[in-house]
Order: structure tokens, then C-alpha cells, then sequence
């Protein structure tokens, strides 16, 4: 299939170019002002100006948990969490945790991103979904204990994820991933940091984790080992992989220059972090360290939303209050973040999240003549500060269309709405 | 003009109600589960479960300044005003003024803002778009000075502000009202305080201003005066009449108390106030202290986006960081600070600002199937942390629909393009 998309204002990884794009193959065939001679596109799609973005990675999400969206809001953590998250989460089975994946995605592609890093379980029945949408996504079952002498011989969690690993590890050529994931080091012991450390190792897989996320499971942590999570993290020999480290609100500058020197990501979820009153990411000094900052939104229950745009400006805005500085993480840095950032926490670097000749056509059309884009001077200002949801022409995946003037094509809107409800009902 | 709107889910000033609301003359006849026999609607929209807000109210907004959305950002606020913004104002006229308006009101309505709240020059070329658009608006010229000995009777902007009110105020039944503006304590000068304040108790108006934006601004005047900009303003009896205060990020208690016992409102501008890192105003402590607090937009220039759901959603964000307690500003208070509290900011309580009979037709119709709606659990949550302007089917303004699914009925979008994208290139 080879589609052109023509005269776009196209987002390289060398800055703006306005553009033609062919694409085939899946691939990014070529972008040039001119049209090769010899290229016959089955479809033509024209841009008029409009922006082309390679499409958001959104690397840090519970898919099921849009099941739970707006069920408990405005609450103290702990009490979100235990009385009201938890008690639910009890209750779910792999079909209701398929409908919620489901759901996920949906607004993944309406947002324009291509790509979504998953922790949680029923990996399975997410893994099914996510092939029949069309999304590219990192998949791990988030693995805690081990409690009472259990190992990972006869850990439940850990059998579970070597299935997926086994059934859909670089499943359609790649597109699923399965990464592994310790859930966090508050929820885990030692010996499982080191099993799973062991198991990416050995499988070349990326490995997910949350680090420091409150002030209190971190200095919780310090009290109980008198070191940091990032520092046990390293003994137990898990930066010997790709790691995709979640929020790290309350990181030291010695575990900055750890995640820094070993390659990890950090995946900043800034909506998620002031939400539930977290605080903020110092990302400022993660990218001065020379640290990979990717953007996450966390669970739909703790954000609300699944949105690349609201997840983009919020880090825009949080740094600026942060380090006081109306200069702090510029909309082209926080546009890079949400794009190569979050490719490289997936370990999709050589893959997506840029715009270059041989990369997948992952990728999202922004209409410049909506409202709200209006008039269009910087295309990344246009995009982090102005843009919404409603903007998103057409969101592609390796050059297959799977969002389109509003419209998903390959999720039924309305079954999706009804199994939603059904659950949400039974949830309530 | 007879509109039903059937089985939605109403927010009504007194919570959720699954009704349906007659609409007749351009006022709310009726919320009920059954429709009056005797109620022969010209259109019926089918809400199916839908939800059915007030309109929201941007109660603090430059509107000429989309003109300069995203020429200038991650810079210094001196930097920013100084040399990128001030600059290009001075190249402006009444025409391009026009056209920022619509540009703005287009996409105020295309996020379900049914009033908005201007300060800025060419009053009479922005009330014209106002009319047009069917909008509502409250525009104040924003008044400086006096320099060298100008008095009321010889200042220009003055002058202006007096036109404003004779050909404008309460045009169309009061859609349009004129408001005046001290622009700050900053730009003016205590017998400027003093008119403007008798201008405004005369002729019974709303005077805006705005206070105490950052840190700097309210220690120079600390420094100058010994007294804070919301001291002097009392002092010069400002407060004898409906303030609405923008900003307010920096007030003291006292201040605060000063607005509150004088029935002022503060228009909290998250959003701005974060990209210039101006700080977090102390919204907790306003609402505490019974203060009315609404929501703004501020100017395009310094947020970069006009939309109800960025705002919403940022006050309720800023303000669980900056009291470190996820408990702060619930999203159903929130919902209320940007309708109720906005009406109020107006002077327009009595007209909108709650879905009740008798009341303006101000209104906006969510689609809960959107994606980011699914599944939908409080409406009030729903509305601040998940939704966003692909939700919004349809703003009405007392009973006439001005947008509705995706199109503007009012406004040539096209060419609003067309004439905003001229001027851009000419200002860049």
C-alpha cells in the first residue's frame, strides 16, 4: 500500500519542512517538496498546510484502567487507592479488562498517539486488543512479591509473564512488545528485582518500572534500606536493561546521574503526579544530565484523560512553575519528548518517533484551520500550547489509518460505549 | 423560538438531573422528566444521556491577541511583552482587531464559552463581532495613565470607554455590556483609580482590573507605596462597586479579605499564570474566605489556547500542587468557579451561569461517547478531567445554537482563516 500525504508542514527530526510524504510499505518511502516520478500512491491524502507529526508515544499506562475513570476523584491517595481503586480492581476478569484496553486505545488514536506502554495483568486478553486495533505497544504484567517464600519458579505473576514474553514478544513484525515490569520497589522484594533484572537481561527486553513517585514511599524506602529505590534498583543489577522508570518525582541527583549513565528512561506523568498531589518531576535537571524524559498519562483513573495534547502542555506548564522560569521545557523539547522520547523508553528508537526516510509511518495529521489553531505560527508552539484532541485529522500506525475525521476504524464506537457502561455499572 | 432538549444529563444549580429542558424566547422553561403537553418544540435534539451543562464563562481575555497566539513563547515576561508583544500591538487596527475577535469568540464557542470578558482597545470593532456572532461579552477598554497632567476629561482611552458605554452597554437586551478597566496599579496612576471608580459606581458597571499577577508587580508597589495594589484600590474606592480582579496570584490575607467583604471576584487564570510563571494563586484560601472566584483564559498570547476544559482542568491541577493535598478544588467546584463564578465575575448572576427555569439559555451539550467520555461515571469529573473540545456537540447563547458538531454557525471559518493567517504574516 503506498499513500501520499501531500504539502504538509511536516515535523522532521531536523525541525519544520514543508512537504510532501510517501509512504510505503508501512515505511516513510520519502519527504520532499517534489514527488518522485515513479511513485503511484492507492491514496492521496491532502494536507493543505497542515502539520504532520510523527505520532505520540504515550509510555506509561494501565490500559484496564479506564474502566475506573472518574469513579473516585479529588481523594488522598491512600484512601483512592485502597478503599475505592483496589476493592474494584478485585473484581475485574479478563473480558471486562479487554473492554477497558479497549477503551484505552480508542483514545490513544483519537489523541494521536501510536504507540502505549502497558503495566498490568490479563496481559493476554490486553495483547488481543491491541492487535486488532492496529496500535503499537510494550506490554508487561506488573510483577510484586515475592511474598512468603514464593520464587520465581512458582510466582504466578512471573509464569504469566513469561507467557507473554513466549505468545506475543514481536508479535506483526514488532509491533507488540512484551517488556517486563517490577511494579515498584515498595510492592517487591529484593529477590524479584533481581529475577526480573535477570529475565530482561536474558530476553533483551525493556523493563518498566514506577520509582519515587510520592515523598513518602520514598523516604519510606530510605528509612527501611537506607537507600534510595534507584540505588537498590542498581545493585540488584536492573540498569543492566533498557529501563522505562515511571514518574521519579522524588529522585535524587545521585539517582539522576544513575538513570543518566545507565541509558534508562525516565517517563514523566506530570497530570498524574499534580493529581494526586504528587508533586513534580525535576525534569529540567533530568535533561540537563542527559537523561531520556518520555511522557506518560498514567491510568485514566488517576488523570483523567488519555490526551498527548493536555499530557504535553501540562509539562510545559508544571516545569515553568517548578523552576519558576517561563523558559523552562520549551514546546519543541516537551514535542520531542512525547515523540523520540517516548520511543526510546520503549525501545522503538531505531523504529518511530521521527520523521525519516526507512521509519515506520507512525504518524498524526493535525488540522491547522480549527479554532483553536488559529493563526498557526510556531507548529510546535501550535501543538504542545494550542491543540487539541479535536485537531487530530488522522492518526496511522506503519501507514494504516486508524482514526479519521473523528471517526475509529478499527474499534466499534458504540459496542465499545455499551460494554463500557455494562462494566462501569458492575464497578460502580 | 420554541428548542427541547430531550433526556440529558442536566447539571442543574442543584446537582445531576436525568431530564429533559425546554427552551422558549430564549429562556429555560422548563427541566423535567415529563415535557408539557402543551410544549410544541420548532427542533427537538435527541441528548440521549448526554450531559447538559451551563455554558462555561471566561471571565478574563484579551480577545484581539489570538492574533499573536504562538509568536513568541518560552521566554522572560519582560522579554515576551517587551520586545515580541507590545511591538506587533503597535502595528494593529481596528481590523485586525475584528479579526482576532472572531478568531477568539470562534473559539470560545467551539468549547463551550457561551460569555467572555474583554479588556483592550478597539472596543467598537470587537462589540461588532460581538453582535455578529451571538455571543455574549462584557468589554471594557483597558484604561493607562494619567501621563503629563491628562485628566478624564482629556485622555483618549477615557474618551473611548465613555463611547463604549453610550453605543454598547446592554446592546441586545444586554448581551453586550460595557465594563471599564483599571489595566493594573502598575500602568496607572491613583487619580486614574479614582475615575475609573466613580465611572463605574455612576453608571453601575463592572470595573475589571487585574491584580497582583507576579511577585514583582506587587513588591515594586509594596516599595512605592507602602501599599498593596488591592490596599490602594480600596483607598480609591475601587471596590464600591463589582470588581473583577484577574490573577490575584500574589494577594495577601488581607487583600483577600478586602475582596471578599466587598463582594469582588477574582478571575483565576491558571493556565497563564503557569506558562509565565507567575505562581499558583491561593484559590483554597479565596473560596475559604467566601470570596466568588471564575475562571479566565487571559489573552491567547500567554496560554496559547481559549478552551474551558484546559482551564478547568489546570486550576484543578495547580491547586491540589500548590496545596499538596489531593482534596483541593473538587472537580464539581471547579465545574461551578467556571459558570456560577464567572456569571458573577459578569454582574450576569442573575441571568446565567445555572441551568434553573426562568434563566438565560446558555448552554453546552457534551457527546458521553467520545472516547475520552468512556465510561462515564460523575459528570462533574467527567466534565473537568476528561473531556475536551471533541465533546462538545453544541453552544447555545439564550436558545440559539452557535456551534454545533464541529461547525460554526455564525462565523465563516474559512475565512476567518484566510484573514487571520494575512495578518499573522504581516505581524510576524
Amino acid at each position: 500500500m503506498k499513500t501520499l500525504i501531500r504539502d504538509a508542514r511536516v515535523l522532521t527530526a531536523g525541525g519544520e519542512l514543508r512537504a510532501s510524504v510517501g509512504i510505503d510499505g508501512g515505511k516513510i518511502a520519502f519527504i520532499s517538496g517534489e514527488i518522485p516520478k515513479d511513485f503511484i500512491p492507492e491514496r492521496t491524502i491532502e494536507a493543505r498546510g497542515d502539520i504532520l507529526s510523527p505520532g505520540f508515544v504515550n509510555s506509561h499506562c494501565h490500559l484496564p484502567m479506564t474502566l475506573l475513570r472518574g469513579v473516585a476523584d479529588d481523594l488522598n491517595l491512600q484512601k483512592w487507592l485502597f478503599e475505592e481503586i483496589f476493592p474494584r480492581e478485585d473484581k475485574l476478569d479478563g473480558e471486562m479488562a479487554a473492554v477497558g484496553a479497549r477503551a484505552t486505545i480508542a483514545e490513544c488514536l483519537s489523541s494521536g498517539i501510536t504507540s502505549v506502554s502497558d503495566m498490568y495483568f490479563f496481559c493476554e486478553d490486553i495483547a488481543k486488543e491491541v492487535l486488532t486495533s492496529g496500535i503499537k505497544a510494550n506490554l508487561a504484567r506488573g510483577l510484586t512479591g515475592y511474598a512468603d517464600g514464593i520464587t520465581r519458579k512458582t510466582h504466578k505473576a512471573f509464569a504469566e509473564q513469561e507467557a507473554l514474553l513466549r505468545d506475543w514478544h514481536m508479535a506483526d513484525g514488532g509491533r507488540i512488545r512484551a517488556d517486563i515490569a517490577i511494579h515498584a520497589e515498595y510492592t517487591s522484594s529484593p529477590a524479584l528485582w533481581r529475577d526480573a533484572a535477570e529475565f530482561a537481561a536474558e530476553h533483551g527486553i525493556v523493563l518498566q518500572t514506577h520509582i519515587s513517585e510520592t515523598a513518602h514511599e520514598h523516604a519510606e524506602c530510605m528509612d527501611k534500606y537506607g537507600k534510595t529505590p534507584t540505588e537498590l534498583f542498581l545493585e540488584a543489577g536492573v540498569f543492566a536493561s533498557r529501563v522505562n522508570a515511571a514518574h521519579c518525582v522524588h529522585v535524587s541527583d545521585e539517582d539522576i546521574h544513575i538513570l543518566a549513565s545507565h541509558g534508562a528512561a525516565v517517563t514523566h506523568c506530570p497530570v498524574s503526579n499534580a493529581k494526586l498531589a504528587s508533586g513534580i518531576a525535576p525534569v529540567e535537571k533530568m535533561l540537563k544530565a542527559g537523561l531520556h524524559v518520555a511522557l506518560g498519562t498514567d491510568g485514566a483513573s488517576s488523570n483523567n484523560a488519555i490526551c498527548a495534547f493536555g499530557e504535553m502542555k501540562c509539562a510545559a506548564l508544571v516545569a515553568k512553575l517548578r523552576e519558576n522560569n517561563p523558559v523552562s521545557l520549551s514546546a519543541e523539547t516537551t514535542h520531542a519528548l512525547a515523540t523520540a522520547g517516548g520511543a526510546y523508553a520503549q525501545g522503538r528508537e531505531a523504529e518511530c518517533g521521527r520523521i525519516a526516510v526507512g521509519m515506520d509511518a507512525d504518524l498524526v495529521l493535525l488540522d491547522a484551520r480549527r479554532p483553536c489553531m488559529i493563526p498557526l505560527n510556531s507548529p510546535y508552539s501550535a501543538l504542545v500550547y494550542s491543540a487539541d484532541n479535536t485537531c487530530v485529522r488522522m492518526t496511522m500506525v506503519r501507514g494504516r489509518v486508524l482514526y479519521e475525521n473523528g471517526e475509529l476504524l478499527t474499534i466499534d464506537r458504540e459496542r465499545l460505549f455499551h460494554d463500557a457502561e455494562r462494566i462501569r455499572a458492575y464497578l460502580a
